[in-house]
């Protein structure tokens, strides 16, 4: 299952994240891409399907189009507001709506009227209403003969007063977000919503039937839905534009688009970086994911109510854990390598065939390869140096962070606390979802145990911690003598400022205090040994890109809107052929041949009601867009722009995808249409959302 | 889909082909192993299974199998005679016995009456009623001081004696098998049936659902089975050894046998001899099928009747291509060969350890490595010297052979042509199956440009066929003038000895005549140069094994009958698992999933009848017996000697298996005895056949 764009980096929490998140452009071919909406792949579409977009069809969809900023996307498919997501994107929100009584996740949920509807603790939506290109204005910003890192710091001003005078004019959210690396940088501006219900989940079973077997893999059979509903003003959302709904589906060799907000690529990495990942990162991360689980599993097995804790973080590292190894294997096939390799000396030679090109660009790849050896050398450490798992300590490093760095003049804060990120920060610190304090201790004495085992006892963050005591006694006095999962006492922290942080007696926040220089040190070294370096070094290879071949391609993602499009159309699948769909027959089948057991299981309503149901009804299918962690929840929608499916993942082969994206085997897998429609009628008695939908 | 044993041998038809049948033994591991019924694993049962079978239950199991000598198994499952096997066991006696206007591939058969039963034309089925080790008397036919070329015929004619004198005496089928090569001989009689008659067959759509596609995978939702009645004296024959019916079928981890035909394994090959067939035989064979693919397409698609004569010899090639390339996969896995050679050195250095052993066979590993390396000049060139894919001109080649060997002393004679082998080679050649000249001219030219490609004009082999003519050409008047196509001109000539295939002016018995002497050299060459030396190798490798390792093994597969044991249980699959089984809801899902289109259309009777069927019903099912090409057919029994399944697969996984077994991946893949029962009560109402088998 492709997952939530940002739980990855959320797991790491690393300064490393960084190095995910860099950019560069692809060459295009047959079906690949994420193309952003000022930029959509006319020439492919019409050279290829003889189609061509109007402005007002891309309108429409970019409108309908809605970002979840806790990772994930979705679309309108109501003029009142109404949202489809997947299940496993408002997991989390779903999660921190239920309790030991009321369990949203097992029992599913739907709300009988709009009074029913149950308000998200910490959700925000936003809707992409305008993109701006300010390329020239963030150039401007670095001077010649500027040291690297103070082109760095410039160029972040430049962009955070941009972001900050265009929220205050427009009154939205404003977000600055470099594409083609060095290339472009566009003001993208956000209609933002905070006020977002629940409406309708059905149960995990249903919405998650297979588990983590089948998770990333097709053929499929899962009910990966969810409703929510935008209002403003305490009223649902009145929206001109949404996607109309289409129960017939796509046919096989249809051609679909899929908008949505897919969350990384790398697909244009030096071929150094690429063996970074490979050599280092992958192994480290997926070694990290192991233990972590282990470290849940154990607390998991206490209890019911423990494994109902657990569920959600369990459910992100297991994902987490199938994606890494599916990159990763990406990464140790051999071929891939080699074409990489050869990839990027044909381009080299190209750059270097131009006497200018090869005087302007020609030293990038082996300054980037340098910073990949230096960056090896420290990355290690600093993985380890960090209070990972536990969300109350984390909470505690970003409060005591928040009050030193609001003080400062806009400019010169750190990243993370510009004016115009003010408000995400706080509406995240201040969540009132529950934070279960029995969990995060074991989470954070695990964490601490795998960070003695890789440093040892003598470094710097492991002596300011523990100061010599076991991580199971810190851990345990920490959690349990703090007041930080009470959401007035952050409250009060925050308003406070820096005084009454300084003043604080509360044990996490003592530590907070105590190891914020540490942190700021290590992060300004990566900041002007690594980041400063790697961007322009970056920078010239896209714009060798650029100079080569034009401006052609799209760039890699960055969670901001994109378009794909492809096929629907089946694959080769070991040994045999993967069809374009599967039918409410195959979910029966695939719970019956495994006895009905575990994950496998169907909720009983499956059985009760099975002769109602159409049993040839399409259940999910697969089509060759090019989509990632990020794009769950996006509508598949056919050429008179009405929504046809839901994707919900990729499948195993679209793993390598980060790196290298293969038409032959990469798939978007996607609810049908119909499946949703036919199991609200026939199994879940939604008349009124079903009614609402059709606009009957 | 594994297929019947012979299939691969007789495409490529080829002296190479004994290199394919070399024999080692194995070390045994869980759940490995073809058991010859002499030497039965019952430690491994024991401490595994808590199971210790009777020699009872043994002996039953033996009785009731059969052999199809057209390669793969069977079991009787009523004491009238009644056996059933695959489908596609059964395919070369359906086509055989379908016109244009009887489709009985198509359409399905069913016989209403013990006299609607057709009578197979070629059929020969064994039962093997008892085994005798007579390793010491075919030892001491070889004599010190014997060259190696005459302790290989010495071998040879006492093993030629001891069958015809075993046949003449008891009237039996005899036939000497080489175990553990060099380690053991032993001489099994067979009771044989050649009145073998069809009583049932669904349509091909039915049992070879999925097609090539889903051949040799899983899941899988085949119903590939069918029924003959072996009869004696014209009537059925009467049985006490048959396997009771069990619809219930095995649950998951129950312990379930397997009985059959295994036709070979190459498990333990020296490391140059996996080399060989890695770097030489499988690109040569993959190359060949491949072409003679194309051949037999471009005919089948010149109307229905060239569609349904080229289908039997299609579906044999599709299912070697298949097999080839798995098998290949395993031979171009890195891993696989690591271990392969470490495996060897391991074993060298273990023999090397004891100077005696040292001594005695320390020098066999070289000598097959240069016997690797000679064949492999030769064997190139030895593949395309043949008639290959014409069956009149495969005929008249033994014809011709036939009528010089047979005036010899039985022990003077060439392999295939002695007392004991003569009425297995009449009722080949004197089958009165039909045999198509249009498609042999085709394949015969086709075979002929090939054989131009590799070889070159100026080869000896192609200038006596072609005399410099085109392949065209001279296809055309061979096929267009043989009288060989009807049984009673062969017969007449058979009869007529030398003197009548010496004057025969028929063009393909002329050109036979020419042929023979360069096919006599290049036999002989081979077995000379070859055979006569890898025999005494291979057996020090035997005999190294039985000293360092002792007799705790089994032989590699030989076509002769084998017990495998194993589990029922699905496997980890393309980044999710396998079911153990699958159910009739499958089949319409993978039906519709495809919208019943090409090879996953469904019988229309399967439409029709839906609402009768209980869809519940298990479909397939895996286990991890360890079986090959050959034992499509074998009964799958439970500890009480019921029969549980019918075999017809192995899954993808499975195919590097001729070379090693893998439990973790390796699955044996069976039809559930209640789908047959369901399809048989519901869909086909052969009331009768049921009841008989129920004992109603």
């Amino acid at each position: 299952m492709i997952f939530k764009k940002n739980y990855v980096f959320m797991v790491v929490g690393s300064v490393l994240a960084l190095f995910l998140f860099l950019t560069a452009q692809v060459k295009s071919a047959p079906d690949e891409g994420m193309w952003t909406f000022d930029n959509p792949p006319v020439k492919q579409l019409q050279e290829r399907y003889g189609f061509t977009p109007t402005q007002q069809w891309l309108d429409n969809i970019r409108l309908a189009s809605v970002r979840f900023m806790d990772g994930g996307s979705g679309s309108f498919v109501s003029p009142n507001g109404l949202v489809l997501t997947n299940h496993h994107v408002a997991m989390g929100q779903l999660q921190k709506l239920s309790t030991a009584e009321n369990n949203y996740v097992a029992d599913g949920f739907l709300a009988a009227t709009l009074e029913d509807e149950i308000k998200s603790p910490d959700l925000e939506v936003n809707i992409l209403v305008s993109m701006e290109d300010v390329t020239k204005e963030v150039m401007k910003a670095v001077k010649p003969g500027m040291s690297d890192a103070d082109a760095l710091k410039a160029r972040r001003t430049t962009i955070a007063e941009i972001e900050k005078k265009s929220q205050k004019k427009t009154g939205l959210r404003s977000d600055v977000v470099g594409l083609y690396r060095g290339g472009e940088y566009w003001l993208y501006r956000y209609k933002k919503y905070t006020d977002v219900r629940l409406v309708m989940a059905p149960e995990r079973q249903a919405a998650y039937f297979g588990g983590d077997f089948d998770n990333f893999t097709y053929p499929r059979y899962d009910l990966d839905f969810a409703f929510f509903r935008v209002y403003e003003n305490d009223k649902p959302l009145k929206t001109d534009n949404y996607l109309k709904w289409n129960s017939d589906g796509a046919v096989e060799d249809e051609l679909v688009f899929v908008a949505g907000h897919p969350g990384s690529t790398n697909r244009l990495y030096t071929y150094s970086q690429v063996e970074f990942q490979r050599d280092f990162r992958y192994p480290q991360l997926l070694d990290y994911v192991e233990k972590y689980l282990n470290t849940l599993y154990n607390y998991s097995s206490k209890g019911p109510e423990q494994e109902r804790r657990a569920l959600g973080r369990i459910f992100g590292l297991e994902n987490a854990k199938k994606a890494f190894t599916g990159e990763y294997n990406g990464l140790l096939d051999d071929a891939l390598m080699a074409k990489s390799k050869k990839d990027e000396e044909d381009f080299r030679k190209l750059i270097a065939s131009n006497p200018d090109w090869q005087n302007e660009f020609g030293d990038a790849w082996d300054a980037i390869e340098k910073l990949m050896t230096l960056n090896k050398e420290r990355a290690r450490a600093q993985f380890y140096r960090g209070v990972r798992g536990s969300q109350l300590a984390g909470n505690a490093m970003t409060l005591v962070r928040y009050v030193t760095e609001i003080k400062k003049p806009d400019a010169d804060r750190l990243p993370g606390f510009h004016d115009s990120q003010l408000d995400e920060l706080k509406f995240r610190l201040l969540s009132p979802a529950p934070i279960y304090a029995d969990m995060e201790e074991v989470v954070f004495a695990d964490g601490l145990k795998m960070s003695l085992d890789a440093l040892g006892p003598d470094d710097e963050f492991l002596k300011i911690i523990l100061k010599g005591r076991a991580p199971e006694d810190v851990a345990r006095d920490l959690i349990q003598g703090t007041q930080m999962a009470d959401v007035e006492f952050r409250k009060a922290l925050m308003e406070g400022g820096e005084t009454k942080v300084l003043e604080s007696e509360d044990p996490l926040i003592v530590l907070a205090r105590e190891l914020d220089p540490l942190s700021r040190e290590d992060e300004k070294w990566f900041r002007e040994n690594i980041e400063s370096k790697l961007t322009p070094a970056s920078e010239k290879i896209a714009q060798a890109r650029f100079a080569a071949y034009g401006k052609t391609t799209y760039p890699d993602a960055t969670f901001t809107l994109r378009l794909s499009y492809g096929t629907v159309s089946g694959y080769p699948m070991n040994g045999t052929k993967a069809p374009y769909k599967t039918t409410l027959y195959g979910v029966y089948d695939r719970s019956l041949s495994f006895d009905q057991e575990g994950d496998f299981a169907l909720p009983q309503r499956f059985w009760d009601r099975i002769d109602q149901l159409d049993l040839a009804t399409p259940v999910n299918f697969v089509c060759t867009a090019d989509i990632i962690g990020g794009n769950s929840g996006s509508p598949v929608v056919n050429r008179k722009g009405e929504i046809v499916g839901l994707i919900f993942d990729g499948n195993i082969e679209s793993l390598p995808g980060r790196f290298v994206y293969d038409e032959a085997k990469n798939r978007a897998v996607s609810v049908h249409t119909a499946y949703i429609m036919e199991a609200m009628d026939k199994l879940y008695d939604a008349d009124k959302l079903v009614a609402e939908i059709l606009e009957r």
